[in-house]
Formats: structure tokens, sequence, C-alpha cells
């Protein structure tokens, strides 16, 4: 595809989500807060169910791995251990003509500033990426704390609570869901680099020796993930990190990339081999001991960590594209999210062919029922062609029609989003259909 | 029950809740940090299922409620508009002698300081609660930001894109659950006061004239919904504030108490009637017009807005508290969280008689089935006796237990909690058999 039509298929997209409420500009009423957005109702239920996809397989289903929710605010000696306060920065140069402030590292060598078109720049300085804020009641007793960059941190210091309180045996992980905050120098892309998100981390603790096999094992299961959850082969690969762009801790980075239309293949989610460094930092600041004993080999050691983590925008924003499909179905344009039914914000649409009383009556008891266990949506506002398209458009995989013939057989037909093949089901079958189709 | 044994009740269950991996306190290797707490494994599952339910009922189920999640960084003019720039504040003042800071209007009068005894305080000035960040990468260009104090601003500035998206009719409703942060002058009572908590928002938008039916409907709703998970009838009861302790918002408020053992009856959850207050600030501010358009009537107006609002940590604590029970049991203590099995944190515990490879095996086998759908166990550690008694400790519904009858008949027993009854059930019709139980 050439850029000139991926970036007008991404401007559709931007403009499909702001229309159908999936994303908002955040505060937009007030023009804006510059790398901020709102998820709306559709987005909301897309978020949820990537976060939930990602729990299941990573937490739920597997019997090594446990959850965790840590405060986005810690201690400050936290920051200090982990090397946030000292290394967490970007080079910022600033253009001396128009003041613009632009990432060193993001700058082409030799180029002139985007913005004004001169070639003089300050030196560049380390800006730390963390927010600042202060707690405590008085100006003067207030004590310095940061909004957390990463949820790994809140991990690390809670490992010895979660050993003592859950008897768990090496190899084993965390896992935690939450926001975190970084005062990005430049934002933009849309979901891709924002100053606010949420975050999906797992640290996997395994024995030294074992984390270049746990760190491969891992790739390949998150590459999975994305694969069993629709993306398609072509758009996504993992890609080994040189030594020198490797972060200040790492053993070693794998990423998963995917194939942006605004800048073609960049990083979607970081697989880290952490080494000890992080518990290791942590034990030497708070001295406190939290070596592991390996009961087996009857030998006390630090483990070492394998650290996946992605952020729930930019495994939405990939969704998001990958699935956004335009089709000519004879002569008229159709646009599909093409879903996979985990994802899918909504499950079913339920529709009664025409302003009908009786036709009506069933499609809302259909309706009110399979509310039960889905979000379901109910749509009598326009001919029936046009709530097809009104549901294609969000990514709903079935929509069912009650009809006439509904009246006598007590069946609907079953659309199917993709293929938009019909099918008559009894309605006393219809959860179990869905069901089966939906898991 | 006396105070004193409502004190120990509260030391054991902070206890328990900490030994088993509910609660930690927030950056504990660190020393803490003051008004924070993390969820353990068994607390993150908790308050996940407690969310789980709230949008299930709140969201999912109604027909009038769509989700949101807006970030919680706003422009600052939303804090100006919604008037928490100026007006939430604490009286705070500090004793002259040993400087302790206190809330003012949480002083008994004529008290002395709680931690010296003398009785000289400076005068009460007025303390903002929100936490200041500035977001930029310049000092000097730094706008100044706030760590939202509610949700409820994020779906007031989204009330025109949620309209314009979700071709809504009124009376319908934003719901929200996300963090929020306030400074606390004094932070205590475990999750009872944090600085950093979570929230569940529903604003439910209605035309004026209909707001009281609508508020008393939502306190119904939302007592019923404590009670159906199984608070306890005499720990709950509605109640009505008066005018002189309304926020400064407020048309009237009701909130829903529960008896805290470490205070007696008081905040569980507010149900505010917030009026046109919020869009007609924003309207005010941004310039925007936020009126509806009233099809029905050809009438445009502001909408009234009812607000149930409830802290996760405090929920959390309310289930945590109710379900705490003591028994005595042929001479033995046994202490158990008789969660509603919707709440509990893990559904059913897998557990072989004996180490038997055989019943290992089969035991394994099922845990694995069951794990697809539900949080279980494996747990082979002891007597089946104390097996027992951990899984009562958090609450467990189920313990299926393998044993060498099931080698022969292919069935297991499950045991009930509360009742403590056991059931033999095949193996083929486990999975239906919970599935019933739990729903």
């Amino acid at each position: 595809m050439a850029t000139s039509e991926k970036i007008q298929i991404m401007e559709k997209i931007v403009s499909l989500a702001k229309r159908r409420g999936f994303v908002f500009q955040g505060s937009e009423i007030y023009g804006g807060l510059n790398g901020t957005w709102d998820l709306g109702p559709l987005g909301t239920l897309l978020a949820k169910n990537i976060k939930e996809e990602w729990w299941k397989a990573i937490v739920q289903k597997r019997d090594d791995v446990l959850g965790l929710d840590s405060t986005i605010l810690h201690h400050p000696k936290v920051w200090e251990a982990s090397g946030h306060i000292k290394n967490f920065t970007d080079p910022l140069i600033e253009c001396k003509n128009c003041h613009s402030r632009i990432r060193a590292d993001h700058l082409p060598q030799d180029s002139k500033c985007l913005t004004c078109g001169k070639k003089d720049f300050t030196k560049a300085k380390d800006f730390n990426l963390m927010f600042k804020t202060s707690l405590g009641s008085t100006e003067e007793d207030a004590e310095v704390v940061y909004l957390r960059p990463e949820t790994a941190q809140g991990i690390f210091i809670n490992f010895d609570n979660v050993m003592q309180s859950s008897r768990v045996k090496l190899p084993f992980g965390i896992a935690q869901i939450g926001k975190g905050f970084r005062n990005e120098i430049t934002t933009g892309n849309f979901l891709f680099r924002v100053r606010e998100f949420e975050m999906l981390e797992l640290e996997y603790f395994v024995k030294p020796g074992t984390e270049k096999k746990a760190h491969e094992y891992w790739q390949k299961e998150r590459l999975n993930w994305f694969l069993n959850l629709g993306i398609k082969k072509e758009n996504i690969k993992l890609v080994q990190l040189l030594k020198e762009d490797l972060a200040h801790y790492s053993k070693g980075t794998a990423e998963i990339w995917y194939d942006w239309p605004f800048m073609g293949f960049g990083e979607l989610e970081g697989i880290a081999s952490r080494g000890d460094y992080d518990l290791k930092q942590h034990m030497k600041t708070s001295g406190k001991d939290l070596t592991y004993f390996d009961e087996d080999d009857k030998d006390k050691y630090l483990p070492y960590v394998i650290e996946p983590s992605v952020g729930v925008g930019r495994a939405f924003l990939a969704f998001l594209i990958d699935s956004y499909t335009e089709e000519e179905i004879k002569g008229e344009a159709r646009t599909v999210l093409k879903f996979n039914p985990k994802l899918a914000p909504i499950k079913v649409s339920v529709l009664p062919l025409v302003k009908d009383e009786k036709l009506q009556i069933i499609a809302k008891d259909i309706y009110k029922d399979l509310k039960e266990n889905w979000f379901v949506t109910y749509d009598e506002t326009s001919s029936i062609g046009r709530r097809y398209r009104r549901s294609d458009e969000i990514g709903t995989p079935f929509c069912i029609t009650v009809d006439f013939d509904s009246l006598e057989d007590n069946s609907v037909t079953i659309r199917e989003r993709d293929s938009m093949k019909q099918k008559r089901v009894s309605v006393t079958e219809l959860s179990e259909y869905l069901r089966v189709k939906l898991s």
C-alpha cells in the first residue's frame, strides 16, 4: 500500500473512532490536553475485552502466574533504587529560532527544525519523563512522589509479600494491569505515543541460567496471543534489539513490531530480559532480603526476570487498524471492523425487521435474555440494510433479525458479520449457538 | 458487640488480609507510603469481581447506561469549572506545640491534640486536596494539571461526545471505573481513608423535574446491590444528609452507611442529586453548548444528574468485614470468609485426598478443565482438614476432593464452604454443577 493511501486509511480510522464512540480527544471541550485520549462507550468495551483476554491467558488459565494491583504512587526510594530518577530520561533539544522542543534521538542527522526549517538547536539535555507531585499537607513537609512510568516496580517491591502469602515456587510470574504516566517530549500518532496509558505487565521470575529459554518462550507466547486474536501474520513480527538500543537494566530485549500505517514496523510490545537488576537494587536500597530459597537445590539466590510489557492503547490501536476493512458489496461500500468475536465491543445486535409491535416484542425479549450474558444492542431505527452496515462498522459479529416468519416458526435469522451469510436458528437454541460461536 | 471486641476483629481481618495476600501496605519495603495500599493476588481478584458485578449491574444488563474511560489528567480548566480548585478543600489546623496536622472538622469541640495533649491550634486554613503536577517539557512552559479527585468530571466533559456518538435519549447514564487521588490530611482505618483509590461512578442524566424520583430509584437500586451480594441487612442503611452537610454542588445527597467496626455507621456510598451544576459550569467555561434537545417535548434544556459513587476500596472493605466469620466446629476454631460466590477470589479448590499419583492425575485434569472458566487452585500440601481450613479462610465456596472411590465411580466429593455439607458429583457433570452454583 502506498504511503498516501495508508495515511488516508489512518484518517478514516481516527474519524470512525470518534464518530462511533471508540476514542475522543482528552479534555476536548477545552481544546484538548496534549497526549491524552478518552475511551468512549465502545472503546471502553474494546479495551476491557483486550485486558480480559490478556488476564485470562496470563493469569487465569496458567498455573504459575498471580495477579497484583499496586498503587500508582510509590515511595520515592522506589525510583531511586530502580534507576528511574537518574536514567529515565530522553535527550531534549530546543530550536533556538522558534523554541520548538524535539527529542534529539527522533531527529534524523542534519535535519532542520520541522516547525520553522532552521537548523540551530541547543545542546541536548536529559529530560526526566516522570511526572512529579507532592504528598502531604504542608509545602515544607510534603514528600516528592512520582506517577509511575511503568507498573513493574510495584511488582518488584511486592515480590517478598507475594512469596510469603502465596507459597509459590520458581518459575512463577506476577502480573498487573494499571495506569502509567510519561511526560513525553513529543506525543502523537493517535494512541501510539501518549502521556497517560494503561499497561499490561508480567514479571516472570526464573532461576538464573534458565532465562534465555524463558525469554524465548515468552516471545512466542506473546506473538501467538496477538495472532490468535486475529492480527494478520504479515503485519506483525518479532525483532531482537541491538545491544546499543537496550534500556539500562536490560540483558536483552525482543520486541513485537506491528506495521503501523503512520510509520511502518515499530514497537507494539516489549519482552525484556531484566536479569536480577531490579530485585538487587531494591534489596540494596531497602536493606530487605529478597533472595529466594530454592528447596530443591538448597540454594539461595535472586531470581532473574523476563518481562513482557504492552500498553493497552497500542494493543487497542493495532487491533483497530488490523480489523479495519473496506469492501464493495454489489457496488456499495461497506466498512467492517473484523474484530475477533472475543474482542468485539458488542457481540450481538437484535433487530426487528420492521417497526411492528409483534416483532418488537419478540426482539426485545431476545435482547433482554442475551444481555444477561453479553453486551448486546437493540436497534429499530432504520432500514435493515442500514442497520447491518452500522453494526458492521463497529465490528458486531452477529445480527439477529426477527421477521414475520418468526411469529410462526419461533426462529430468527442470524447474519454473520464477515461472510454476511444468514442462518435460521430456533429462539430456544440461540443462547447456546452464540455461546459456542463467541468462545 | 463491644468496642474492644470489634477492634480485635478488625485486627484479625487486617492480619488475615496481609497473611493470605489480599492487601499489603503500599511501598512496605521502604517503610510504607502513607495512605496507599497494594492489592495482593487474592485482593486483586476480589476487587476485580466487585468491579465486574458493578459493571454488569450498571452497564451490561441495563438498556440505558453506557460506559466511559476517561483519563486521570484533565485540562486544568475542568477543575476551574467544576469548582474544585476553589472549593475542594478541608479545613486544616496545626498543633502549635507538636506541629501535628489535623482536619478541624474531625476534631470534636474542645478536644486536645491527640498526639501531645496540648490544646493550642493554629487558625483553620483551607487545604486543597488535589494533587498537582505539571505537564510539558520545560519548567517555564509546563502546564499545571491535577490528578482527578473524582472520575465524574471526565463524564461531564464527554457528555456531548457520548450523545453525538451513541444516539441516546434521556434518561440515560454514563458509567466509569477508574482511579482517583485525594491528598487527605489524615488517612487511616485500613482501606477506609486513603490517598489513591479506585471509584465506581455513574452519572445518570434525567429531565429536570424527574430528579427526585430518579434519586429515590437509585438509592434503592444501590442498596439492593449490596444486599444481593451478601451484606447483612443489619449492617447497612440508607441515610439522608442534612442540608448543612451537603457538598457545594449538591441538591440533596443520600448515603449508604455501613456499620464499620472501627467507627460505627459511616459512609460506604454516596448517591448525590447534583442538578445541572456541572454541565452548566462546563458550558459556561468552555463556551460549548451542552444542552439536550428533547425530541418528544421539542424542548432544549440541561439535564439534571443523579450520581451514585462508591470507592472500590470501601466496598472491598465492607465485603471483607461482613463476610468474616469465626466458628467453632467440634471444639476447633474455623475462620471463614463467607463471600457471595460471585465475589469469592477463588471459586474452587481441587484436592487429591492424599499424595497418590492416580489421584493426582485425576485432580489435575479436573483443575485444568475448570481453570478454563474460573479461578481455581490445586492444593496437595497438607492434611485434607487443613486444606479445607485454608480454603475457608480465603472464602473459596467449593472444595473438590478426589479420593480412591473416584478411581472406581468417576465421581468426586464437593464440599460447600458455609454448610460444610458434602455431595458426590460425577466428574462429567462437574462443570455444569458449578456453573449453576456460581451464577
